[in-house]
């Protein structure tokens, strides 16, 4: 099983999270490519540190905004989108290549992230940039998402992921932020649904039905307070249930 | 001969320069890499008729400085300005790759560019972040700065360049600008200065003496009124007197 | 009558529309305040020139989106729109201070202009920034928006205005761009138009009909090829039916 | 006695210092206006709880450098680093009017403020802002400084700091960063020198010699670990001294 968790969201002298503890506890990691977050520095040092453990570099790629973190909605123009996404796989890549590996997949931040999910044209824009710089690199996103669809349907690979501490929906969408279950708390059981999500590939809704959870990759959080004790007890529960853990790229 | 300018070095609405106009005339384009000017959708577009027309594209990297435009000096760390530099040198490469081509050498910009031939660490930085990048990739600058020097230093091959409207001392530096005879006004002169640099390899300094003038690229400036028109007689001119224009690349 | 134009809106090296010869044409200067466009140098300078001319000076604030210029819609939380657009304020109200004058209007700019005519959270964002900083400065907008609505309750003047070259539909609305009769090309039309704007109150809308405008400023574009001379034949069509110019405010 | 610190230093979704802890306890705050640090909604937050504790807000004006959090030496034209002072001072005025106060002084961040201690030019175009913007605003920095010198000269209020936890030379300039001595970690021997400075206006050099220390404000950190407690124990031992702590201005 693969853990990705969102690394080098720092800019400057401002810091974001523990890089060198979770990257010895992912097996992906999905690097800021500085338009939300991130800058160069931080991204030569997380391909630096990420080669040396063998996780695998994703581009974390997001709109042109650090003020908002990446997190409110832009209304792209496709071309703009596309040709921003090129330009941070591009720079991104480059930090990989010093440490003799590249980009190994691509995943989008934030507002890009959920945009992706439900607009065709910034879902496109994606795809395009994707089939532009490399038509073989994987998109890592939610299972049946406008993304996902189009990127089948260009024939990229396309890896789904499983949130480890978000609720489910009978239909095995996410309860909306902001609604009771929305989130797990307890590290506890999220350590517990994310082995059941590993071995048996469910999770149970917030219903308490048990419902299907087809994924290849299960996103931890790394930028909140106790993320790394969180992810750390993940691990340890996958392990001890004899899930091996390995970068799906 | 060869005959670079810097391109693209608009930034979303602004514009600056005739980029598709001179890249019918030059054969080699400096393209600005987004961080003192150019944007990834002028830069795709640049690439892309760079591409078409068989002009080799160059990084224009710069320092991070839009209001600036690069050209005011900035005290950078050798280690941001190298993850700096690598970081524009990858996006820029990711435009270059969607048209099946490749950023062919180097060229700093601006206060970097002055920066570079001088300074050791800003120097040793550019050359670092090629040697990481790409340990064959050119850099285009003036011969005998100290940039030339750690470049060959390092091995990277170096390409000297000269100005086609700026006057000359004796000893072959350039006249400060703000001292008379610091720019050649009139394009015929300086079509006349081109093809001189082009056949004998020399050019007249400002107090009248012939002096050598080894370089194998030859700058034209692409963003000041009349750019076009003066850029069109270098090139007649040199076409004139039978000199072969190619990129050195 | 008053003219406003958007001004100022360079950054940087880069120039867009011709701002001294537009001050000595319009009334009223919606003045960029650096998040879309504009830098400090240049408010300064628009400032220093308006001050010279009598014209009104408005801050044309905007979206942190220098890349976009301000023209795509973003997903801006309330709270954070409204200490941008403060923010914004205080800025270019340094400016007119050292021209013993003061930011006499607030108009929003681009992608905010629409969103605030119809969104009640930007809006009311606008609408809050404006009565911390100086509950008696005049918001000048679409007349029957959202944003009129919330500033009228909120007790701040409100300033309706129309647009010189914009067709409109029999309700008052504007034709939507990229729909047949959205713009108004031929100047002399454009200036006759804005006569009848100014002497009856009055417009044909794109059916024929003959429809109230309501308004007490008239806006011409700045930024377009052409604007200096459009802008001009507009004044002297005003002066020649004897209407007097002179800023709202 | 007063005591200021740098607040206000997060941008975004990215933290610095403990604001709220430090409003209690120190008397002028520094706050940053957006260039290297800072974003409108922290520096109204800072000023909306510095107004209700009555400590004074000055502006920590710095160079257009997110990247490199103003600590970069930039080499700024007069004239550009004058209309970005003038920017910073307006913005931040802005959101201490919505609390019913104002800017109370001026104090240069990082780069800028060595580089105004020593240079000319950009101690004049800070110089010139203020004079531009309100002519009896204060001044805080180095005394014997190029900008205290300028300052004086122009007619504006002069305020003089002295650094808590910096060494000092016989001659009352700072021992460099790096050499023995120029930085006193002990957070005891700080709140000791702080009450001697207080007290006998004297600290001891590092030599041992007790030199004069003339000043009207100390300056404290806000951004290391242990700030807070480091503060409050200069605090303490200030009122246990039955020094009264107030805002200089």
């Amino acid at each position: 099983m693969d853990l990705n968790a969102d690394l080098g969201e720092g800019f400057g002298i401002w810091r974001l999270g523990d890089d060198d503890a979770l990257l010895g506890l992912v097996t992906s990691a999905n690097v800021a490519c500085g338009f939300h977050g991130g800058d160069p520095s931080t991204m030569r040092r997380v391909c630096e540190v990420a080669a040396r453990h063998g996780v695998a570099v994703g581009a974390q790629v997001g709109y042109r905004d650090l003020a908002g973190f990446g997190r409110r909605r832009i209304a792209y123009d496709f071309a703009e989108l596309r040709d921003e996404v090129t330009y941070q796989l591009g720079a991104l890549d480059a930090f990989c290549r010093i440490f003799r590996t590249r980009v190994r997949y691509l995943k989008p931040h934030g507002a890009l992230y959920h945009a992706a999910a439900t607009d065709e044209s910034q879902a496109a824009a994606v795809v395009a940039a994707i089939c532009g710089y490399d038509p073989e690199l994987p998109v890592l996103c939610m299972p049946g998402s406008v993304l996902a669809q189009l990127a089948v349907g260009a024939g990229l690979p396309v890896v789904a992921e499983a949130f480890a501490d978000r609720g489910y929906l009978p239909n095995g969408s996410l309860v909306p932020r902001g609604t009771p279950g929305a989130v797990i708390n307890d590290p506890e059981e999220v350590a517990a649904r994310v082995v059941r999500m590993a071995t048996e590939r469910t999770v149970v809704a917030v219903d308490g039905t048990v419902i299907p959870c087809a994924m290849e990759s299960i996103c931890v959080h790394g930028d909140t307070p106790g993320a790394v004790s969180a992810t750390e007890l993940v691990r340890a529960a996958l392990i001890d249930a004899g899930v091996p853990l390995a970068p799906f790229a």
